[in-house]
């Protein structure tokens, strides 16, 4: 674990404020962004506004010059900076306006500067209607302020995965009496659909959700995704549910832990509360192991993590002949691989991490190593795959080539890298599926028979 | 209100297996499906096990030949007939096989017969796999209970309004070159798509809602919904949240009560866990009445009921001038009208009901003036109509009938017909917009400033 940055323990802006006399006296790390600053005592200090989403109100923060580790106060104070610092919380001075206590910054961590001049908010926008063609930055607004939850569009103009395997959403087919319009060039003529170009059904709310997670800091989101892939498996849908958290300030060691315990925390309150549900699936489609040893042991177990190298060479070293597909690095694991791993060899969820770049999206960070990226995955015993996530890429020189290089258009993409080029901050996330988690739960072999309405290629009745 | 069925009180078969000892003696009404049933003594009694849904076991219910109102045993013991009953909770006769509670029935309020030479459900099947050719009828079978909530579709080859203003999902546009595949008729052939057929965003999860009530008695979905219209005002998305209960044995009464206390409850939640945020709204967009006032106002003041004709005779006494739309009976409500009603004339949430047949959809229950239907919806100030919902149809005959006097084909409904066909029970249920509500909550003006990635006409960001 050694390749790994470690992670760190962030305070929360309304805990600060709630607890504040309590707290006074204590170190803390805020990490979150300006909302206003200055700078006073002809450059001594900067005052900040900070703001982390967790409440509408802003955490007053004090920088001494020399606090900054080489980073001049002018750069901390526009409005959109992010900043991870660390201090003590101290009662504000007898005699000062201010009525709660502040943080004194003794180390700036991590900054992400904003180009003050290229930045569309204002102070002085005001009304809501203001916002409406700045959907990826009005998070960052205290009218958006929320806690946790948001809701993902379905319909989206932009592919998370590039993958290219969507569903197109239009009415073409029945506008028009039906005729198909094409432009002159012979194309079809998108402009007369009914958002004006091409929209499609959302693979992933993770772009979404990234905007959110930097203005708010946590989020998650929880809905329907979509894929056109004409897999025909006993674990693939067209439509399926995710649970996507998004947390700013994480590293990709805070995602894996994130996953972790989000995991054993759903089997412990499955063996909580559908204790009698579980017996009766258990009792009726009985396999050995049972749905309910396998929560018991996925509940209770550390989760192995090892990188996608080692994998690689413990899967190298198994008899030939076991599996269809050889294994090298620079392959992307299948399913075969992956429940190998989880079953044969740990006996227990594995974490896989630092994947090669070609067989992961542009978002995921690039590593030192110019080889492979933040990402990783967690198996399981008998579905494999129950979670994908990485650490995202915030520099925004490496984002933009790793768009290009993919083969993709920077154009579609201009919004996401916005969240770089204004306050950027180190994130990460991960993508649950819901309906293999209760795949996982139920212990029955096939995710058509676990979901009220499944739909896959050529079906989708109701 | 005497234009109005009672409504029933019910008891969960979970809460009477659960304190089965301490409710002995007294006196219950179940309704639920039956999974076995027989005749025994030479007609003088029926034994019948009832799911209700609430938990995976049944509950024994004990039949005499007397109490069935003019029923015959025989119609009661088919698998998949319903059931609403009165009777009296008793421990098992001493040396009885049964171990629990069971019900002694002293009147059989209602039956929902079952064609059992059509009944496609078997005892004999059991394997998961039997069933997914049956998705309308599978949460029949005891793999499928649930408590409450389930996942609706957002894909489908059927269309609950009947109202045309849907969205087609479709790979037309991108497999195959992105030539349009044509039949020799002329026609697209729409074979050749993902679903092999055309497929839609749905409209509403009610039907499938309706497919889990008919088997689980009680539950609810929360999800997407989409509409392709072309509207542009301050309160419509094509794409929104709905909560949809619906609920089994349930009248049109019970369905006015469930969504005033529903609401009610939103409100007091909101005024309790979310006092900072709304105070901080009303601060920054003050206006008369203030947010706060109205959650006050709505959570603590009984709903006025009027129905349809009332609402009509009470707008035409209105000032002349005052509508931009001429108010007579039949036509749709206006927003305006709405508003007035909640606003003005009553100040305070107002649910009119039973309203022209012409207006509302086939599902609806036709009442016995043969004019109206039992169809119901709730406005609040500011907002209008909040919630919208129905009795709905449960009688084969007249159900068929209404779907052709609808203009629309039998055919994609068949599944749904058979709800009536098999086991049919009286339900109710209905529809809240998640982002109205949202709207009312916030007392902001556009529904596009309160959710995070609005989708309407010409606009799909990110």
């Amino acid at each position: 674990m050694d390749d790994l940055e470690p992670s760190i323990s962030r305070t929360r802006v309304s805990a600060i404020l709630e607890d504040g006399d309590a707290l006074a006296g204590q170190r803390a790390v805020v990490g979150g962004w300006v909302v206003a600053g200055r700078e006073q005592g002809r450059g001594a200090f900067a005052f900040l506004a900070v703001s982390d989403g967790s409440c509408p109100a802003a955490l007053q923060v004090v920088v001494e010059a020399g606090a900054g580790a080489g980073v001049p106060l002018a750069r901390l104070t526009p409005m959109g900076t992010s900043v991870l610092l660390e201090g003590r919380l101290q009662r504000p001075p007898a005699g000062s306006s201010a009525e709660r206590v502040e943080l004194r910054v003794e180390r700036v961590i991590e900054v992400g500067e904003v180009d003050a001049a290229a930045y569309p908010l204002r102070k002085s926008m005001r009304k809501p209607e203001n916002f409406r063609d700045l959907v990826h930055l009005r998070a960052r607004t205290n009218t958006f302020f929320d806690n946790n939850g948001f809701l993902q569009p379905m319909i989206t103009t932009s592919d998370c995965e590039g993958a290219g395997e969507i569903f197109q959403v239009t009415t073409l087919f029945s506008q028009g009496g039906g005729t198909i319009p094409y432009k002159d060039d012979g194309t079809i003529a998108f402009e007369d659909d009914f958002f004006k170009r091409q929209a499609f059904l959302t693979v992933s709310g993770q772009l979404q959700a990234e905007n959110y997670a930097c203005a708010l800091s946590s989020v998650y989101t929880f809905g329907p995704t979509f894929r056109a892939e004409n897999s025909r498996t006993s674990r693939h849908l067209a439509e399926f549910w995710m649970v996507e958290p998004e947390i700013a300030f994480a590293s990709l060691q805070d995602d894996m832990n994130c996953a972790e315990s989000y995991i054993q925390y759903l089997c412990k309150e499955l063996l909580e509360y559908c204790e009698k549900d579980l017996e009766f699936i258990d009792n009726k489609f009985a396999e050995s192991p049972t749905a309910i040893q396998c929560l018991k042991l996925v509940s209770s177990t550390l989760f192995e993590r090892i990188s996608y190298k080692q994998a690689v060479n413990i899967l190298k070293g198994v008899e030939e002949g076991t599996f269809d597909k050889a294994i090298e690095w620079g392959i992307d694991l299948a399913s075969e691989h992956e429940r190998y791993l989880t079953e044969k060899i740990f006996m227990r969820p594995v974490i896989v991490y630092n994947y090669p770049k070609e067989i992961k999206p542009f978002y995921m960070r690039l590593n030192d190593d110019q080889k492979t990226v933040a990402a990783m995955d967690v198996l399981v015993p008998k579905v494999g795959e129950l979670i994908g996530g990485s650490q995202r890429e915030e520099r925004l020189d490496i984002l933009k080539k790793r768009i290009t290089d993919s083969g993709l258009s920077v154009e579609p993409y201009e919004w996401y890298l916005d969240l770089c080029w204004f306050g950027s901050v180190r994130h990460s996330g991960f993508g649950m599926g819901f309906d293999r988690m209760v795949l996982f739960a139920t212990g029955l072999e096939n995710i058509r028979d676990v979901i009220p309405f499944p739909r896959c290629p050529g079906r989708a009745d109701l």
